[in-house]
């Protein structure tokens, strides 16, 4: 984005980090085809992932949309000015200002005269009308300190929410905001939730007849919203990069003092994405990913064998140390616990639990073995960590001291037997927060700058419903494509309370995908000798700036 | 150093990342009076820091040596080839490998011929002769993954160790390694415990004619070994550096969701220069200073309210988020923590802790006050987490979580006050093993390079009972001074066991000094305000990388 009228040296200094305020000034490419006229050009009509007749019920403005690519023109579209309204939706991820910034310099290069809102607090801000207007002002001012976002961390800008628009009167309030904003278009930038909920908007504002067209973007860290079309999410880049950061420092520390097993929880609730990513980057000696664990159906007792037999073995060549990497959703893989949850659940709702455990006797045989093979601690947080509805908060439970606790018995329970002699103390470490909002990598920022500028160019062609598409990323930026998909084409249905709800499934990790194929290649090499790789602290300059993570090459087939 | 030999990027690219790599390849310079020919200029004799008589008792052979100043010089200093061990102490500090480098620079460029000796796991690896020979062929191998440690982080190259050379037996066997591999120097990196016992070690040769002198060298992440000659101890800027960047990301998501008040523990069990250090780089809203809260004699509760009175504020202002600081020794810092730390080892050794809570009446009144004014389960950890010889183990209290649990019980009582309305959630966080092993940044690769080269130049003038010494570090590179200081002039005695033991006293936090001060006139502001500053990842090339942290440059009144 242009830089003019910027604020002096002195006063950027008193805000920003020397590292920060180079961001600022940081060039970034568009892709060729936004540097010059464009046309679009669509695809055939198309279906949905899953019971598209279902999907056609539920969307019968939209289903059936053609995807769209953005191709050279030799003339350029007449560009009237437009209202755009931005929205930021669920959790933090890296280059969210990026987006913004790529939607306004659209606006700046190609529908001049136009006008930028950004919805405060996320969906809420839509249904409130709560705004601010996002004017070349409000960009380059400092009169406010942080009122300069280009290429740094955070929802700071506008912040973010996790509110949805689902019922009749929500979308009722989203409607009056658009009218009485006179909005052309509305960009949610979120996950595969708030993508599917801004397909539902496009769709009641088509309904009634508002001019208002909604694009979505692709954001998560989780790195769980993908298809062939939206190859990644954007913050999954740096996100990784920053995780796997700490990870390669651990790992040297592990093989500095010899003494300690690292047990490294991380972010990924439903899906192992970001676990898989972090060890091809730096090779663990164990990485546990929930979708195998799920596949091979394996308990508990199979995961702490697992990784007891790994401290073993490693122990008899001479390694009393180690780093095991686990995705904060491990449990909820696991079917037996999801089995005592349920029952957990129930128990919980209806009976007291006592002192002496007669309770436990509720439970079905295998849940109370389950349980009673639980630390104690976690018993505890499982009986004590409720949410509102008194449902067991398994987020709560902290996975990576769990397993330490679980495979500290099992060793004892091996030294006994003379199976195992060396000391084991096991190092907890939670990477979450840490990772949702450094500074985007240089890719992570030309993808989110490619994006806005994408949804830009498609909200003034007119299209509505589709999530703004940028591929062919293995190559140099120049090359990127650019375009849309329609939404619809993503979902499929699940039944909730008797009704379809149309979803966009969560992309898991395939477990005949390139990426979990190469990591299971390797990583029984990974487990007995030391193969760890520290990725360092990502660089803007230099030497592996420009890298593209590992997932994205190997999925794009580019990366053997 | 030298990278001829070099193994193929289809090699290393196996081993390192792409920024590991850059790394082996980037270029030291070095400070202008080691490039070409010096010659030492001795000062005048020494004292000791504190009780110089019972230091002179002590070191008979060594008190009053002169700190000595290499100097430009006209000829030569004839350069017989030398046989030097040397071994790493204590814990991982960014920069170990390139203190080691850089004596084997020096050897390589002055003393050519010359055999070094790299003891393996620490003083252990001097005691029992377990080494391995530091040859050109070792630096420049491949054939073990990781044999290549230029700029690398880490100690696993020879790997340290915790023990000390304290009895005569154990003289005896450093004695014998000397011995038998007829050792002109040793030089031992490590804190101020470590370098207390290389002057020892030094006396104890001198005593005994060995030819082998004794260098020691400043390494601590933690900071707490320094003094005007000794500007900082290396490691300490590259690991402040790493927990900015993390603190930095949890601010900007702080300030992006709006909603939770992060609470971390840095390292620095002793003194807490690293979150002192930490908060002048990001401006947190608190930062807690173990030297303050003991000078002012602060108790728990006098900390509980202040962070408590903080958020109430910030709450009125509207923020209901925050980033608070605490240095992990914080509560050793506390008298009425000692206290009943005393007193409950007392109880524990002799005295069984009934279920009714019977025992407590056997503590101080205040103690037991105190004692049930922690969460319960800080009280469970304090009774059950104990070291070998029976005591409490304060390290092992998770101090941020404790904090939280008693500003949430504060907070609940000011909302049944009503002056306090808003929902308050803590996150806790530790840093501690992601910072040790970090890749050194520039600032600390060039110094430490020049520590060993340094060391290496009072080795060959026959010195032995220094630490090495390089000042001028607020000056470019070529401009810096080096020489070495008396390690005896650092010491005092402190009497144990009815024996005065000397000591080399570790530098706290100052009140008076202006890192403390400067943070002390902005921490108001940084409370109310949000001033938050995020450093961003290590860069090593481009904006920012040559910066030099905020204590250091304060401390040598660079920075206003």
């Amino acid at each position: 984005m242009a830089a003019a009228n910027e604020p002096s040296p002195g006063r950027l200094a008193s805000v920003y980090s020397e590292v920060q305020t180079s961001r600022l000034h940081h060039a970034l490419q568009l892709p060729t085809v936004l540097c010059s006229q464009f046309s679009l050009v669509d695809g055939p009509p198309s279906s949905a992932t899953g019971n598209p007749d279902e999907i056609a019920n539920l969307f019968p403005n939209l289903f059936g949309q053609p995807s769209t690519a953005l191709v050279p023109a030799r003339e350029a579209v007449e560009g009237k000015p437009l209202k755009v309204g931005v929205v930021l939706s669920g959790g933090q991820a890296p280059g969210g200002h990026n987006v913004i910034c790529g939607i306004f310099d659209f606006l700046q290069d190609r529908a001049k005269g136009s006008t930028m809102y950004g919805f405060k607090g996320g969906p809420a801000g839509v249904m409130k009308c709560k705004y601010v207007e996002l004017s070349t002002d409000f960009f380059l001012s400092l009169q406010k300190p942080g009122f300069f976002y280009f290429q740094q961390g955070g929802f700071d800008m506008i912040c973010s929410g996790r509110d949805k628009i689902e019922t009749q009167e929500q979308f009722k309030q989203a409607e009056d905001t658009a009218n009485k904003l006179e909005l052309d278009g509305l960009v949610v930038i979120g996950g595969d939730d708030s993508n599917t909920n801004a397909c539902l908007i496009a769709e009641y504002f088509r309904s009634r007849n508002l001019k208002t067209r909604v694009i979505g973007c692709p954001k998560t860290i989780d790195g769980d919203l993908k298809c062939k079309e939206v190859p990644t999410s954007f913050g999954f880049d740096t996100a990784c990069k920053i995780y796997s950061e700490m990870i390669g420092n651990v790992m040297t520390d592990a093989r500095s003092s010899g003494k300690y097993y690292h047990f490294v929880r991380l972010m990924g609730r439903a899906a192992s994405h970001i676990t898989l990513e972090c060890a091809l980057q730096t090779h663990p000696n164990i990485a546990l990913i929930g979708e195998e664990v799920a596949a091979k159906k394996q308990t508990l007792k199979n995961v702490t064998d697992y990784i007891t037999d790994v401290i073993c073995k490693r122990a008899e060549l001479g390694y009393n140390y180690g780093v095991i990497l686990i995705p904060e959703g491990l449990i909820d893989f696991i079917p037996e616990v999801q089995k005592l949850i349920v029952e957990l659940n129930e128990i919980l709702a209806h009976d007291t639990v006592d002192e002496a455990g007669v309770w436990k006797n509720k439970l079905e045989p295998e849940s109370k073995k389950l349980f009673e093979f639980l630390p104690p601690a976690i018993q505890e947080q499982l009986l004590l960590e409720r949410d509102p509805h008194g449902n067991v908060q398994v987020a709560k439970i902290e996975t990576e001291k769990m397993l330490i606790a679980m495979v500290e018995t099992e060793l004892e329970k091996r030294k006994a037997e003379g199976k195992y002699k060396d000391n084991f103390i096991g190092q907890s470490h939670f990477f979450g927060y840490e990772g949702r909002c450094g500074l985007p990598t240089n890719f992570n920022a030309s993808y989110c700058d490619a994006l806005g500028y994408g949804a830009g160019a498609l909200l003034q062609s007119g299209k509505t419903g589709l999530i703004s598409s940028v591929g062919n990323l293995a190559a140099p930026v120049a090359e990127w494509t650019v375009g849309g998909t329609a939404l619809t084409s993503l979902m499929d249905v699940e039944r909730r309370h008797g009704k379809f709800k149309p979803v966009i499934k969560k992309a898991m990790v395939e477990l005949d995908g390139a990426p979990f194929k190469k990591f299971a290649s390797l990583r029984d090499e990974w487990a007995m000798k030391n193969r760890y790789i520290s990725p360092g602290p990502i660089q803007f300059i230099g030497s592996g700036a420009d890298a593209v993570n590992h997932t994205l090459l190997l999925e794009l087939g580019v990366q053997a």
